[in-house]
């Protein structure tokens, strides 16, 4: 979310849009990353305990996270323009669990959806809070194509960095000090 | 993994080889799934907290995906050129956990290995068995790029099916009968 870790609403429903996929666009990233015939052959997946062909697990996520991060844009513009400060959103560090349910086909249209079900400051980076996050995608008759347990950062807008951490992050600015500093991340 | 359930061996590496990411394919994917201008910017990215441009994490996770069914491929065709009739490896139901630990940036050259911590028969679907793999991958210097545990079906050799599931599957195979069941799952 681009908002501040402070503005973050706990079980507020953050709709991410919808995407039709295409047989080609399936066809395309399984042909990439998941060549297994029901993903990339539409004769022979008929025979496949599916029936049909069906898109990768890993497109249907990576379409999800498309979506997630072009709602985050919309929002970041939403906010500038209404003259405020967006907040700051951070490298996810993992997924809690993530299921696939329905099996996405040609012509369907999945809705996706991003819940904070939760978010507590983190122990581990200062000025940052954790979110932990609920994806969930259905498809055009309601049927959950899969429901993922994300966990994301955010940027406290209200923390003040110890006086130590302001230094260290200055001298990451020196050219030279910044390059040895970063080797040891 | 392309082995039957009761030949599949708890805590045996299976080496699943390695991918150079170039810099253009972390682009490409990135534009497609994930344009954040740390994954589509070299310039930009270099004022990142990264300090330079690196692979969404989807991308890392979907040439994995690759890998295993590249490897998955191998070991059937190598255990046919045996003449030994290989295995059934199904859908995933999900993944359990997934951590993404140091980034992957262009150039470097990242080594998957896939082992099964755990199986077990299914509960839900007669004749199959779990498994519960953990995909590691690991770049150049061997540090760890991330990490997943992912839940994965193995049909299971010995599995004698009850008459009436018998019955059942072959009304599938009657057209008009099939698609009506098929509709119902």
């Amino acid at each position: 979310m681009t908002r501040w870790y402070e503005d973050i609403a706990i079980d507020e429903p953050f709709p991410l849009g919808s995407h039709t996929f295409s047989q080609d666009e399936i066809i395309r990233f399984a042909t990439l990353y998941d060549p297994q015939y029901f993903h990339i052959d539409p004769q022979a997946a008929r025979h496949s305990h599916f029936g049909g062909l069906i898109a990768s697990g890993w497109h249907t996520v990576s379409v999800g996270h498309r979506k997630m991060v072009d709602a985050l844009f919309a929002e970041e513009n939403r906010l500038r323009e209404e003259g405020l400060e967006p907040g700051v959103s951070g490298p996810s560090p993992g997924v809690n669990s993530m299921e696939f349910k329905v099996p996405v086909r040609p012509g369907d249209t999945v809705t996706y959806e991003l819940v904070v079900t939760d978010k507590r400051a983190s122990n581990s980076i200062p000025g940052w809070g954790l979110l932990f996050n609920r994806l969930t995608a259905l498809n055009q008759r309601g049927e959950l194509v899969y429901r993922a347990e994300i966990v994301g950062f955010s940027k406290r807008r209200d923390y003040r960095m110890p006086t130590k951490l302001r230094l260290l992050q200055a001298l990451t600015k020196v050219p030279v000090i910044g390059a040895l500093l970063q080797r040891g991340t």
